[in-house]
């Protein structure tokens, strides 16, 4: 059994981002850039107005001084001539401010009447102008590779002329749940069958983290069954097994695979749920076997799959995205494996995180982890902990998942 | 110019969730269940084994006793017969228990030879059985209404053997982008001209939103053009138009949709960005009208157009996500506005959040909005505060915009 810490090291170690594909900037919310954004413009391309007023020089606003306005400058529209003295142009939001001008006179403070303006308040020079580039000057990188887009990096892409950009590809996940005892939803169930829950569980933990996945028929338990369908992964990025755990899923996984060309790299870890996790590589394919019970399934996904999937995705390294947070009862001694409970989280009047493990802990109990907000880290031997104690949690939210 | 929170109440008072749509459970992560969802079944179905090892009468589980393997019990194969005294059957994780089992003797407290077994550790009656429903009961509500499913979620949905589910429809948001100055990123640009960008980082919010976006084409600052474009979005759920400030942009909206049919409800709010906000109904659409620059119309969006997505969607009503953060740096006294500063944010060690305001807030920075965490809140009148002072932010990524 190795310690958890070293299992994701080793998956993470192997993985290599995907390449580059163009996508429409429509399609690139959540996407991961694979090469940075430049301006190609200056933003704004020159001087402008930040309000609606008249453009004028700020040696004639003086209050009670009179102007006569020669024309005007909305935004798209920009003024041709030049302001002299004693002379005004209507300017609105984003108006060019025409040659000659240097100060704004806000319309709130003016009284315009025909093609005259008088000045009611004095105006201050520079004040209301939004300098050429003050958002960002042509080849500035206005986004790095690596870099997750927000709705505000679309709009900052489109701001710096880009139609297109450069994403990685979203990695192809492959899911093969095997076992006898599991038929798909809603086909007919055989006297104890299992409706089948982890595939469709991690298929969505996949999109959650921004993959594709390819749900594989599922295999009952024999090497036949199981080499037929890794076979159809050949293809993936990655290929993710669960269950199998009725006759020995380790076992059964690689003596299926190993004909196929399966290299082993580890397939037992110290952690509670999930002891039994699958590390190798079927021909040029990585595989991860995950446990087949639910709760084992998910949570493995989120500590291993998630990650492994982030760095497939071309995400720059991060850790795991622990809290500290507030234990909310009593927690008694932990064994040698490190132990991800179950557990929803408030939130104190100061912003701290409280968290409370569920009650039970039964790795088959689906509905008790569908109804947590996080999973609560116990390391290996740690010691009994009275309510109070500070401890770490992940925040099920932050996977998506 | 009315409150804040008036404006949003005021905006969500009269809209209703979209209708439900069937999904097959493989595309229902992230919708919104529109039904809950019942258990059709037990799960377990009945007592299972939750390990490997032996069935058997806990009677006949002392120490040093002996007993025949009489059968086996893979998960998804239950043994047919009954056990009686001195017998057991092979069992592994998930298998049926038995009839006449009441107790589970783990393989490695065993030892097997041939189809003898003998049992080195006493077994303790009911330990490592799981119970008949377990997990949960049929009839059980396994989701409700109104919930936004996780992958979790969607993996209980299947083990309750739903292949399909009942969602709301993703409402169908409409983009107008006006303005005279604005033209598609990657189209040629006119001189005074300006890339657009709202139209773009706001269908993302939208799709962050979980609704889908319909960008109209861009409506030149010509009433004809407003109220063309305009009648496209007449099928949409919601209409939201940005922009065309240059000419007075609530007075152009309202001009141009007038005649086809507008009813204004409001057009300014005390906040900063984002004054100009109007929200009415043209025919039976309502439209939401966002100002021109760019993080204004984002600001507002995360602040009026994600609740009112959120509420067409039909999730439960629920406050802004506020959370408390400790202050950075010092803050001055706040006008009659509502303020919301683009700040960065970072955890403490004890797991607080602090926050820094950004040092310039102009309404056109883009680039900054794209950089910041949050979005720091300043009621109106609020008074100076120093650095260690407690405020409330929203996390942008709360809201994966």
């Amino acid at each position: 059994m190795i310690p958890v810490e070293e299992a994701r090291a080793r998956i993470l170690d192997v993985l290599v981002p995907t390449g580059a594909e163009t996508v429409p900037l429509a399609e690139a919310w959540g996407r991961i850039l694979a090469a940075p954004v430049p301006a190609r413009l200056t933003q704004p391309p020159a001087d402008v107005s930040a309000m609606d007023g008249y453009a004028l020089r700020a040696a004639d606003g003086a209050p009670g001084a009179g102007l006569t306005v020669i024309g005007s400058a909305p935004a798209g529209h920009p003024f041709a001539g030049s302001i002299g003295p004693c002379q005004a142009v209507r300017i609105f939001t984003g108006g060019l401010l025409p040659d000659g001008a240097d100060a704004i006179l806000l319309q709130e403070d003016a009284t315009a009447e025909g093609d005259r303006v008088t000045v009611n308040e004095a105006v201050q020079p520079a004040r209301w102008i939004r300098r050429r580039g003050l958002d960002f000057t042509a080849g500035d990188t206005l986004l790095e590779a690596g870099r997750k887009l927000t709705a505000r990096d679309v709009g900052l892409a489109a701001a710096g002329n880009h139609p297109w950009l450069s994403v990685h590809r979203r990695p192809r996940i492959a899911i093969l749940a095997t076992g006898d005892e599991i038929v798909l939803p809603g086909e007919p169930l055989p006297p104890g069958g299992i409706v089948s829950s982890n595939a469709h569980a991690l298929s969505a933990l996949v999109r959650a983290a921004g993959a594709e996945p390819m749900v594989l028929p599922i295999a009952g338990d024999s090497e036949d069954a199981i080499a037929q369908a890794a076979a159809a992964a050949r293809g993936a990025d990655l290929l993710v097994t669960t269950g199998g755990a009725s006759v020995g899923e380790h076992d059964l996984v690689q003596q299926a695979l190993g004909p196929q060309g399966f290299a082993l790299d580890f397939w037992k870890i110290a952690m509670r749920p999930g002891k039994p996790l699958i590390w190798g590589r079927l021909g040029q394919t990585p595989l991860l076997g995950l446990p087949g019970n639910p709760v084992s399934a998910l949570v493995c996904g989120v500590l291993f799959l998630c990650p492994a999937i982030a760095r497939l995705a071309g995400l720059p390294p991060a850790p795991l995205p622990f809290q500290p947070a507030v234990l909310g009862a009593d927690l008694p001694a932990n064994d040698r494996r490190e132990d991800y409970l179950r557990a929803s989280v408030q939130r104190d009047a100061g912003g701290r995180l409280v968290v409370t493990p569920a009650p039970r802990q039964d790795s088959s109990m689906l509905r008790i982890l569908a109804g947590s907000d996080a999973l609560l880290k116990r390391a290996p031997l740690a010691a009994a902990l009275p309510a109070g104690s500070l401890v770490e949690v992940l925040l099920l939210q932050d996977f998506g998942v």
